[in-house]
């Protein structure tokens, strides 16, 4: 890497957010390549399969575990030359076998609407269909506003490998009280929430009742979709949503909080839950905004 | 929506910014759903079709324009409350048209692996095949350093909208003394670069060389691989690019700078494509890492 900084023109070396592919495979059966950072493989795998609506238990799991990449001779050449063609070749598919593999439906699938529809936005695609799929969420939990607050400071002081890379988007979850149960990273953000997602389900631990979803970017449609399969009541991110995401999360009956900076935060959706004992609400205030 | 801060608590009007699916059609067949900012739908559609590497130049296409969403009866009622679904009935799809229809192969959808193949690495979504599918820049352009140095604040003054929202990726092309071409928004970073190589094939400019994307965010694998798509030999991000994504650059014969901020910026490959005339290049100098 050539870093030109000022006056200086130097080469350097730099620690870059790994990205590779990963193949999931249902039974043996492809379903999904995903672009993500290696690590807690078998979470991905289990979180997008409970996002996608297809398992929702642990006992839906027979095992999750990594594959051979596919049958290849001994002379078996990589059809590209380079490092990459070789390099993708171990660890990056991970094959999951069901306990009951007929009550999958692997037509749930949202995502590959390609084979399914002639109209997505009427099946699967639909924010309709999305709604019928996972129930709103029912959890009249609340959570006091300086716990929000202190989140984005327990994040950032949990995130070494950001600051190392700068490449990485961060997902984690906490108790009610503010304490952390578990944070991932990736350089695909569905897919750092699916490791937390799957972490939650071979913990035993979904529905996700009672937490709150920490997000280090935006917050878009799919990931309020992917925290209320997931059963999440409260979703909190440092930067913005988009519409949709607010609305979802309003129809949803999700609480989503945009902008968790310092002692500042605005609530999308699901206001109730957040609790600001030391701030009067409404009233004759200055607001910047 | 609700805004905590500090010591007030109000109710407020906020602006987000819009994210809605949409549809693409092809010769009637839907290939696609994808979620973004509505605007420059059909740049979107023949950016996809162009990155997708489905076309190649506007001579591939013969219309593209809004569908009605389906047969809908007079009585239709969507599929559940709330206004989301019914907003989301105009305006969301887009049909193209080829003027050679049977030319079009559309096994050639890279994402949509979950019908294809019994190995997704080894096939549509493996490295080597992308760049099988799309050839190595071959263009011996040069770019100043103090002409990229200047592109984040070009970007930031035409970025209007992100202003307001907070919500949006950006994608910028500019030429090589850094006359801003075209800037494109959208709640994804690929919707926003596709928009971008769309509005290039409708004005008969693919392949794009000589020419500097800008992304304000990260470059991942993909975002490389749509720039090779329209073959573009230097892209430059605010943020980091990933391991896959710098490989994928320097085998593809693209430029890739990240951390573009300031006078500094780190070049992950094609350096030499980068001139820096004010300062020596190598020597003793102290470098903060």
């Amino acid at each position: 890497m050539r870093r030109i900084n000022g006056s200086t023109d130097l080469d350097e070396t730099d620690f870059l957010a790994a990205e590779e592919p990963l193949e999931i495979q249902v039974e043996g059966k492809s379903i999904a390549v995903v672009m993500r950072t290696p690590g807690e493989d078998r979470e991905l795998a289990a979180g997008f399969l409970v996002t996608e609506g297809l398992i929702h238990g642990p006992g839906d799991l027979l095992d999750i575990r990594y594959r051979p990449h596919c049958q290849l001779s001994p002379n078996f050449v990589p059809p590209g030359p380079g490092p990459a063609s070789a390099d993708i070749l171990e660890g990056n598919v991970v094959g999951v076998r069901l306990k009951n593999p007929a009550s999958i439906d692997l037509k749930k699938l949202t995502r590959h609407v390609f084979t399914s529809s002639s109209c997505g936005i009427c099946s699967k695609s639909s924010i309709a269909a999305v709604r019928q799929q996972f129930p709103p969420v029912d959890d009249d939990c609340e959570v006091d506003s300086p716990v929000l607050f202190a989140l984005p400071q327990l994040l950032a002081a949990a995130q070494q490998t950001f600051q190392q890379t700068g490449g990485l988007h961060a997902c984690a979850l906490f108790d009610l009280a503010g304490n952390l149960q578990v944070l991932r990273e990736d350089v695909g953000r569905h897919n750092a929430l699916d490791k937390v997602v799957g972490w939650s389900l071979l913990a035993g631990r979904l529905p996700l009742r009672e937490h709150i979803l920490l997000l280090s970017g935006r917050t878009s449609f799919e990931m309020m979709q992917k925290a209320l399969a997931a059963g999440v009541p409260i979703v909190a991110a440092i930067s913005a949503p988009s519409t949709l995401a607010a609305e979802f999360a309003r129809e949803s009956g999700q609480t989503l909080v945009g902008f968790l900076r310092g002692a500042r935060m605005n609530i999308y959706a699901g206001a109730n839950r957040v609790r600001s004992p030391m701030v009067q609400r409404g009233g004759r205030f200055t607001v910047n905004c």
